[in-house]
């Protein structure tokens, strides 16, 4: 990294990974560019916004606020005694408006937290020249980033807030205790367990598989989960320090307007403060920007960890053998895959590239996530898969079983679409 | 209507509606033509079909399989040791193409069926003369007319199908059960109760209500839904008698292969044979074809009814306020309105017009569901406006004790979107 805004943190947490640089790549910069001007896009929004190189502050604003002004739009059309009766108490639509303003105006100040640590973690000034096409990161976003900078933001409802804790119960906590069973309570004393975490999104597994002893590596391809997991993991002062409003984008099936404009803070737990309280029992934490099957199915990762802990995951594979191949290849003999999640099959309406965060084209785009080709299995097909290529299945719970969650879901709307993840673990074989 | 393919049914369950001729308006008419060329073009999936004037069958066949064809493709771009152990056994994926092809073209039996019974309530002949735009309407679906076609033929599934009737349990069965309170069991002797059921789509709501003794009259402004509830109320001869693939086009979340090509048979019971065994306790039956809000708050419908039911139906207003008067205008005094529903407003994403089922152009596209402006309200706006327009709400189901749902939803997919809907009851204060 070009600098380091933080040198007297420990060295596990900042680590992006050991020789990764994507400045030092055309295509690779420009995927790094547009994650973070997507945030700056975002942070436009912020009242507070040091990003604004824009004269016309107020036309921008409301260029941006499409949410609601064109909700405005279509309720000043409604027949006027009919918006103005909807505009007074206890409707009260056009101050909820505003309401609604104001929640995006808060999420917005995350956005412009985790653009400032990021732009220092890659010496990017804030206003670049635009000449200089080593810096000119301003104008690069698309809609599709912008909008997966929101849904990033969103997502710490489920990683690190209070809140968000019953979604993690079901997915996370049955990876710790599968941990547990396997490599027993960890001490200072104890051998370090390498534990792998693909598609480590917001970090929180790692975070906790750490916070257990564990080592853990976390392994990301999209910018803006990097981006956003560095800044939560490593850049917050303290617990409870920042507010957003998962929901305030959701206008349907509401009881009450509360509901809308609730709010959470995040972080529940401070990542830096846990650190230190856990002393020497905090395990070693590593943080990987890399496609999963190209850096995992390389020669340096052969036999390297003990576990791989894989959530929400596999259902991101256009072809999974590629996926059971790297995690075959980075386990020790012996070693324990576990797994928890729906199989949600990601590129199922688009192709390989489009569903993906990092959806970057570089010049190795015929491999890992870019290689051509897709499929889409039943749980049947993955459990006969993964028995095939090397692994014996020594636990999966069964369909009648299994717990029921939702993914960043408000718990009190009239919708819910909530998943029944499959959780089983597998062991590779030693002679296959 | 122009002719009466079945002049020896009861004329109960035949009407349209009293004087409405779709063919007499050339906007209307082209509206009714594109949704029976949608039923055409899923039909041309079938291997039985009459509709096929294209001499390059195969050619067709293909290019309207693009469920599988995409796939296929992507299959074989997968490396071929892969593709190639994938498609032996248990994984057999190129034969499960196969078996999807075979559920698709069983699916298109039921499309061929509703075009055969539309076209000949029309008078309208399966291959027009196509210098003759009074008939000329193959070639005039979009590809959004035939989705509309295909989730028409899901839709059985939840109002047709004995495995559909755990979600008819949840929102049908209280309504008759609140009609029965309100108005206590009929017999042949009972006095008419007349019941509107705006939203009707495919009748079984109607239907019911009218297999416990009351007039029911259904409204619907879909096309695809009135011809689809046309065919299964009036022209099936058994229970049992045709065969859907529900999930064929599901790829994601299963646990098995059974699971994507389940059948259902429908009807689970046959509408006819119910009406002759209920002899003179089966209700009247009708079904108008016209935009909600603008046929009902007609002079000819002024307190009309003694019951208003609406389920899944409120949340396709883009004014709710339309909606209320409407229905406060057509209820008798003392009438009582019944809603079981979420809140998922269909236009938050669009116009007005786009996501409604009808989606027409008429002349009057000022009025109605045309009308500009819309505004999506919470439930306790929602009672609030029904209270305020004229309405005591006497029963509202808590939040905490509703019963959950799905809506054509596979019981065991690993993903399950769950609506909690509200369910309420509210009566016409003779003097608001």
């Amino acid at each position: 990294m070009p600098s380091d805004p933080h040198p007297d943190e420990p060295d596990e947490a900042r680590s992006w990974s050991g020789d990764f640089d994507p400045l030092a790549d055309h295509d690779e910069r420009q995927v790094l560019f547009a994650a973070l001007d997507s945030f700056r896009c975002v942070a436009l929004f912020s009242v507070s916004s040091r990003y604004i190189a824009d004269p016309n502050r107020q036309y921008r604003r409301t260029a941006h606020l499409n949410t609601t002004h064109r909700r405005r739009q279509a309720f000043y059309a409604l027949p006027s005694a009919h918006w103005q009766m909807l505009a007074e108490p206890p409707f009260s639509i056009l101050d909820n408006f505003s309401r609604v303003d104001d929640a995006i105006d808060v999420n917005a100040e995350i956005a412009d937290a985790i653009l400032t640590t990021g732009l220092a973690s890659f010496g990017l000034p804030a206003t670049p020249d635009p000449a200089d096409p080593d810096q000119s990161w301003h104008g690069t976003a698309n809609s599709s980033e912008v909008n997966k900078a929101h849904s990033t933001l969103r997502q710490f409802y489920r990683d690190w807030s209070a809140e968000g804790k019953p979604e993690r119960d079901v997915c996370y906590a049955p990876v710790l205790q599968d941990l547990r069973d396997e490599f027993g309570e960890r001490t200072s004393s104890s051998e370090e367990i390498k534990v792998l975490v693909p598609g480590a999104g917001l970090g929180r597994l790692v975070f906790e598989i750490c916070n257990a002893g564990f080592a853990a590596e976390g392994n990301e391809i999209s910018y803006h989960q990097l981006l956003a997991s560095s800044w939560i993991l490593n850049h917050t002062t303290g617990a409870q320090q920042h507010t957003l409003h998962p929901f305030a984008l959701h206008f349907s099936n509401l009881l009450s307007r509360d509901q809308q404009l609730q709010t959470v803070r995040i972080p529940d737990t401070h990542p830096g403060t846990a650190m230190m309280q856990a002393q020497g029992n905090f395990g070693r934490m590593s943080m990987s920007a890399a496609d999963f099957t190209v850096l995992y199915s390389s020669p340096s990762n052969e036999g390297m960890f003990d576990a791989v802990a894989t959530v929400f995951f596999i259902d991101t594979a256009p072809n999974l053998i590629r996926y059971i191949e790297a995690i075959r290849h980075c386990l020790k003999p012996d070693g324990v895959w576990i797994n928890v999640g729906p199989l949600l099959w990601h590129f199922e309406d688009g192709s390989n590239a489009s569903s993906h965060g990092g959806s970057r084209e570089t010049e190795s785009h015929d491999q890992g996530i870019g290689e051509p080709g897709n499929v889409e299995l039943t749980e049947a097909d993955v459990f006969c898969l993964v028995e095939r290529m090397g692994f014996a299945i020594e636990k999966r719970q069964p369909a009648d079983d299994r717990p029921w969650c939702g993914y960043i879901q408000d718990p009190n709307s009239m919708l819910q679409p909530l998943y029944r993840p499959s959780h089983w673990i597998a062991r590779k074989k030693k002679n296959p």
